[in-house]
């Protein structure tokens, strides 16, 4: 398995449940560099706040849960290496690291809810104890809590999802919502992976994803080295990849879920579940629970985020499109529930209607 | 209006409707090089054998119609400059030339066409007259009556076409069918260019359309040009641009009409006609009724050409798929005839159930 975001141990070996074996520098966090992704292979090793706050803003490391994975362990790792006379410089040195740390990426719930976790038990623990060393400890078992959390969701998500999938099936998805994206299986990628493990194998295909190719750079990336059947094709091709009957099963991440299943996802998506339902193919969402807002009654309510011309008109070296040229670059859609034929989460698969179930799912208080 | 294709007359001004005042050299074959837009407009001028299959090899000029102009034009430039002592020595000319030229694009059918056209009129011209001026005139002749043809089938596509839009309209096309592809208007374009002419301004939408970007990088430069509104989106973003209410119509070219209306187009065409059905948006298509084949029922008998993995894979200039992750690269899809609205020919908009108009409007051996 890859390892998008892990922990170096004072031992030089990686905290991180499927790559014991890779060494690095004690205490320091350790990324995927995704953006070098496909041509190469770098990790970055630092425990310097610049540093990390640098590999979030640029990318190096993303995915809603990989970014709050990445935030946590990089506030563990700078923190650890300083030294503090009193509990209070201590909290205060975590509160201000946590608040830069924040503002890498201003509109990433995952990373301000992981930081804010962080933040809380430094706080909670710095009552109970005047020892400097035990309150970086708990800081940094806080940020491990929060990964193993990441891999027993993306688990939960891959057992319940694989039921879904047999050999020899054709697996479309779109983006990326894999290891890359999370502290583990990822999303939805989870089943395809959790399959492998028990022996079943299905074809997957990838959808480039425009027009930063998180599908072609990324997921076709990632499962290649997992060592999946994977075959990527240009957005515009998922049409005819279902109608020569070589699409089985859909699966998508999410961004963020309403309480009556409306899901918002990388642009595109919304294309894809169209294509699924005229060609009678399953489209099924994989997400943490803690992707559902149910304060939001349904998905009008998500707003779409327009990004840069400059992602479409010179994605990848060279200009694509005449500067003269408007571009309208919309970096979400919203697919509606009635395209959706269920969402696989770490708690099972939810089936329509999903409005009372969604409900009956979160516990009040529990969600992120 | 641009000029794709052009003969440069011997006072040096072009044979071209729409262009007579811009010069060149006498007696050459004038090409825009369609592989250096969007970023720079450049003609080539050219009487040579070698660089005119080159420039139809390499893309320099692309489109069907646009590629039998070029050709039929080329042969009459080649043969031009040439000194003949015999009629004999002249066709013997004229069929080696044209037989070089057809090799530069084994399957278009245009590229065939128009020659043995030009073949055909030199051998019969050569039986009443041995004055090799007036041979050589003939063979021009036919070649700029091949020009005029295909520019009066553009205008009156876009005669027939310009009544379905309306001032501040929305209008989503895919891939390039439009003056870059022709002699002229276009095809999927004609409508627009025939509208604007009439004072009528639509709102254009252009798939950039992976992997070659002719969308992006063709029809948005043309239609900028010409001073259109246009705005280029990804592919996968066409769902979206038609949830939010922009798309009123849809217009693509043809490539294939199978007897029943099936029609073969640029990869993405099919997905497109979906997404158009599900948002209740009319779907045309627009072609030259040379572009129907009746030989065939339906679109199951037209092969779905495969290409290099490598323009998906190194499309951009840089490299954005692992090599080694398998790619799928169709050329094309098939669009069922019941995602069709309508087809705009130079004769009228065709309306379904499509076969037996289809079948009124071929005139036995009159089709190419």
């Amino acid at each position: 398995m890859l390892d998008p975001v892990s922990w170096i141990c004072q031992d030089g070996r990686c905290v991180r449940k499927f790559s014991k074996d890779l060494c690095g520098i004690p205490g320091k966090l350790r990324l995927i560099d995704q953006t070098m992704l496909p041509m190469e292979l770098t990790y970055l090793e630092t425990d310097d706040l610049e540093d990390i706050y640098s590999c979030i803003k640029r990318l190096v490391v993303r995915g809603a849960p990989a970014i709050g994975c990445a935030a946590a362990l990089g506030l563990a790792a700078v923190i650890r290496k300083q030294i503090f006379a009193t509990p209070e410089e201590f909290t205060d040195a975590v509160n201000k690291t946590a608040m830069r740390l924040a503002e890498s990426r201003p509109t990433a719930v995952n990373l301000f809810w992981a930081l804010d976790r962080c933040v809380n038990r430094a706080a909670t623990e710095s009552f109970s104890s005047k020892n400097i060393c035990k309150l970086k400890d708990s800081l940094l078992e806080e940020a491990l809590n929060i990964l193993e959390e990441d891999i027993q969701m993306c688990r939960s998500i891959g057992r319940h999802g694989m039921v879904l999938l047999q050999d020899g099936m054709g697996v479309l998805t779109h983006c990326n919502a894999g290891a890359l994206a999370t502290g583990d299986y990822g999303t939805a990628l989870a089943p395809i992976y959790s399959a492998m493990e028990n022996g079943i194998r299905v074809k997957v295909f990838s959808d480039e994803t425009r027009p930063l190719l998180q599908g072609s750079r990324l997921t076709a990336w990632e499962l290649a080295k997992a060592g999946a059947d994977i075959t990527t094709i240009c957005d515009n091709m998922a049409a005819q990849v279902m109608k020569e009957g070589r699409i089985d099963l859909v699966i998508v991440g999410a961004d963020r879920i309403a309480a009556n299943g409306d899901t918002a996802n990388k642009i595109g998506t919304y294309g894809v579940a169209i294509l699924a339902k005229f060609h009678n193919i399953p489209f099924y969402v994989a997400a943490p629970y803690s992707t559902i807002d149910i304060t939001l009654h349904d998905g009008c309510g998500i707003p779409i985020e327009q990004r840069s011309a400059d992602e479409v008109r010179n994605g990848f070296g060279r200009q694509t499109a005449p500067s003269e040229v408007k571009i309208y670059n919309p970096a979400f859609d919203v697919t509606p529930n009635c395209l959706i034929t269920g969402i696989i989460t770490e708690k099972g698969i939810l089936m329509p209607p999903f409005k009372d179930k969604i409900t009956s799912l979160i516990i009040p208080g529990e969600q992120r």
